[in-house]
Formats: C-alpha cells, structure tokens, sequence
C-alpha cells in the first residue's frame, strides 16, 4: 500500500480546495435546509458555504451553481423515497399490508426527510437540467408503479375490489403528499400515523 | 332625486381616474392569472396595468400595492368556494349525497377559478394584513366545518360507519386540493369528474 500522504501516489489537485468528509450529501443537507426555510431566491450561495462551513469555492468544486444544487436535492430525496419505500413493502405477506407499509414508509421518508422532501415537492415543476428532469420522472414513475402494482395485485388476490387504480393511486399519493401542507415534523405524532388512518379510512370505506 | 352630474349631488374627485366599470373584480381577475402563470415576484403592477386596459394610477385607486392584490385574491376565491360548495350540499336528501356534492362543486369551483385556486394555494401560508388573514382563516375553517358536519350527519344517520371525522375531511380535502399539482382546466374529463371517483372510492373502499 502505498504510503498516505505520497504525492507521487495520490497528485495534489493544484488550485482546488481540500476534500471535505461526505462534502456532497454534506452540502445537499444545508442547502435542503435553507431552500425549505428561505425558499430558492432567498437562499445564495455564500449563506450556504457558511452553513456548511467551507469557501463558496469549495461549493463550486461539487455543484457548477445553485440551481445545479437545488435539483441534485429533488432526485437525492427521490431516490431515497423510492428505496425506502420498495424495501418497506417488500416480503409483506400480503397486499393490505404491502399497501399500508407502503403508505406509512412513505410519510415515514417524508418526516424524516423533511427540508428535501419540501424542495422536492415546490421544485419538481420547475426543473430545467434534461438529464436530471429524465431521473427524476424515471423515479416518481417507479415510486408511483410500486403502488399501482400493489394495488393491481390486491385485486388480482381478491384483497380489494375491484377499483379503478388510476384513481386509487392518485387518492392515496394525494393524501400523503398534501401532509407537506399542513403537518409539522417533531410536534405530537408522527407522520407514519396519519398514514395509517387513511389507510384504514381507505380500506374500509365510508359505507356502513 | 338629484340630477346626475350634479356637483354639489356628487363632488367630483379631483385628481382620481375616471371608475372602471366592475374595476375591482377585473383587476383580481386579471391579476390572478398573471400570478398564476408568472408567480408573485414575476407579477409587476405596470403589466396588471396594461392587461386591464388603465394606468397604475387606476390600480392604486382600488388597492395600496400589490401584496393587497395578491391577499384580495385569496380571500374572494375562499368566499366563492364556500359559497358554491355550501349552496351545491344545501338541500342534498342525504348524507351520501350532500359529501358526493361537496366534492364535485368544491372540484367544480377549482377548475372554474383555477387561476385564483392556483394564488390561494400558493399564497395562503404567506398572507400579512391580519384583517385579511383572519377573513381567509374563516372561510377556510367554515368549509372545512362544513364537510365535517356531512360527515357527522352521516355517522349519527347510519349512512357512514363511525369512521374519525378529522381523517376523513383532511383525506377529502388532501384529494380535492392536490388536483392543483395535476389538473389542467381544459384537457380532457373534468375536474368534478374526478372528485365523483374520489367519492365512490372512499365510500366504498378497498376492502372486496
């Protein structure tokens, strides 16, 4: 092994900061952070590098600017949701439960997640990089398959009726998403709790 | 009666644009569509001057600045929801049918006004004059009373099951509102036709 700190072994990148620990995730943390608090004009640069306690020639080194930033934000909070979401609901015996894991790991992922998930939600419409807009919908469309698919198979089994999945699949996401409106994190109960209600409320239906 | 004209009837306002026939409603209509297409900050009273057809003096005449356009805008769109939802519900023959009412009419209005839904929505959160605010905070509680009550009326009439009001009027109203994230006016089924969907889902649920 070559011996650390070796210039022949590892060239030192003249003009370029030093390397910061985990700088990526360590930068898309604080600018989530500020984008949710101050919104995407009354968020710059410098207030981030500040933040995260580096020069905004350290910023410049990971991301070319701040919008680059703001949608690296939108699909690192898709990924995660998507992830945690599919493994939540995978193995679960059967498509009620796959459906309420996948409802309560979702609004799990949103609370503890909840500066990116915010930026996500206010900045999806507006993305202007193609490459990142292309993963962004690859994930959203991904995420939003798993439920339909979840769905299709509860039918399929006889678990649910027969219901429209288009509709289904727009009902539960708009329920869980709308909770960006009005729920809080770290005040009273948990989001995943919520989830769980409107599961029950939609799994057993209003009639009598 | 006086004759029209008259200067001692009617002293002339020195100084003041000449009235604007139905002035007030034709500046927030029209402001409510250049915020709905270019936001707030991208909104200047020169342009709402130009697409209403008057100078900005015109403008002051009716309202100080524009943050009291923005703010106007929410609560009349508020006014006309609860108005039109509460007379579609009034005189329903029964439970079922007045929620199926206050779902379509409350889809109804949000398409007929989409522009005006679009500023509430976005700007609710960020009102300042306190008058408004609390306006706005009125009508927003008085609607939601209003689900609440069809829901009560139904559990205590036997047409509900005993299901948890508050879950049940955030899972309605979470579904009507986040049609702003996907319905565009114009394209295709209507708005209110979808809200019937979210209605027989939720009456029926999930369970075969």
């Amino acid at each position: 092994m070559a011996a650390s700190g070796s210039i022949e072994a590892k060239p030192k990148r003249q003009g370029r900061p030093p390397t910061i620990e985990n700088a990526r995730d360590r930068i898309l943390d604080d600018a989530a952070r500020l984008f949710a608090r101050d919104g995407y004009d009354g968020t710059s640069l410098s207030e981030l590098a500040t933040s995260v306690g580096v020069t905004k020639a350290a910023i410049y080194h990971y991301f070319p600017n701040k919008k680059e930033i703001y949608e690296a934000i939108i699909v690192r909070t898709l990924e995660g949701l998507r992830r945690h979401v599919s493994q939540a609901a995978a193995g679960a015996p059967g498509p009620e439960e796959a459906l309420a894991r996948f409802m309560t790991a979702h609004a799990d992922f949103f609370e503890e997640h909840y500066d990116g998930f915010l930026t996500m939600l206010v900045g999806y419409g507006g993305m202007e990089n193609v490459v990142m807009i292309a993963e962004a919908q690859k994930l959203r469309d991904e995420h939003e398959q798993a439920l339909r698919h979840i769905i299709a198979d509860g039918i399929a089994k006889g678990a649910f009726r027969a219901v429209d999945i288009d509709v289904t699949s727009r009902a539960v996401l708009s329920m869980l998403n709308w909770m960006v409106r009005w729920f809080k994190p770290g005040k009273g109960r948990r989001a995943a709790s919520f989830a769980c209600d409107y599961y029950d409320l939609m799994f057993g239906g209003l009639r009598s």
